[in-house]
């Protein structure tokens, strides 16, 4: 794990003060309280301090690796992914919005012969569409659809991590599981075999904070 | 944590045989190894199974408790939630869809005087609508909102893994955060104080996950 600078400046404080409050180092590190919170709850959440109500932080001396930390980051996107939900480029808007309702889903993956990625059209996407005045009867999801290479993906033995992040990071809702190859013409190509999403990753966090 | 019947036995054939594949498990039970893999997880992610590659699964007798997760569990609503995006009950379709857009968020509260929680309108509410002949720039979010009472709600002192729950169960994408209270009338009002997200379940897995 690496620390940042302000986090090493926290960690300095409270071990020199033997407990201290979040204001108190706040005040110290001419910061508010808010803009501290995110780097005590990495300290906290790592063991590095240990926090008490009304006491405050304190350092944490006795720290031994956490198995259950080193598991969950061995988990990989093939044991948590979703199935996927695959639309073609030709369906019109209106299909493609009547699937996401009948499947239950925030977004399609759409697909090509073999179930080749194509694009990804998302909720947004068609609230956008229907602000317009296009005919969603008419106008094929290939219209509006993010399309290849601007989509993010994830593969099979991703760890779960990494593919959270991505989520996190590009601000999607749910990525397409693939699995890359290269055809006869030597174009890359990548199969569409699943969906790693957001409700993925609440699941897994809830199976994980209850497996005390 | 309570085991099921099933989880019961497995840690029972672990025991019995040292270590042990996922597959002969599966055997034993009588059962798919696609149908074991949650209970599997759960056992390994809890730490009472130890996985490792090729040579399966055994039973681990010393352990202790995880502080990083019982710190987990304390974790409060408030530390991680999102500010609220609300709309008035007779803002049009229209404007709730472009507050959406430049917002960038799922779903709206929809709040009366004082911030009180009226109802919340998510895409999937707007897709629905979009489908239907109605015009968007006429018809307020009041008229396709959900409505309370049948609003999922969280608190600032909830814990997470609580929140993260009703989100699960009940297939939501969003919660709004509120604060209760009994006006003069003896109505109980919620005013609307924040969002709590898979998005925000998403990002503090990935906080988590990074601090070992």
């Amino acid at each position: 794990m690496e620390w940042t600078e302000r986090q090493q400046r926290i960690v300095e404080i409270v071990k020199d003060s033997g407990s201290i409050t979040g204001e108190k180092i706040a005040a110290m590190l001419n910061l508010t309280r808010a803009t501290l919170r995110p780097d005590l709850t990495v300290l906290t959440m790592s063991g590095v301090l240990v926090a008490r109500p009304r006491v405050g932080y304190s350092y944490r001396e006795d720290l031994g690796p956490s198995p259950i930390m080193e598991r969950m980051l061995q988990l990989r996107v093939c044991a948590f992914k979703s199935m996927p939900v695959t639309v073609l480029e030709d369906a019109s808007i209106y299909e493609a919005t009547v699937a996401m309702f009948t499947q239950n889903v925030g977004s399609l993956t759409v697909v090509g012969a073999d179930r080749i990625l194509l694009g990804m059209i998302s909720r947004k996407d068609i609230m956008k569409a229907s602000l317009g005045k296009i005919d969603l009867q008419q106008v094929p999801v290939g219209v509006i659809m993010t399309r290849m290479p601007n989509i993010y993906m994830t593969t099979l033995d991703e760890p779960v991590l990494s593919a959270a992040k991505k989520l996190v990071q590009h601000q999607v809702d749910s990525l397409p599981v693939v699995e890359g190859y290269v055809d006869e013409s030597g174009n890359e190509c990548y199969e569409v075999v699943g969906r790693f999403t957001k409700t993925n990753v609440t699941k897994l966090f809830v199976e994980i904070a209850e497996t005390r």
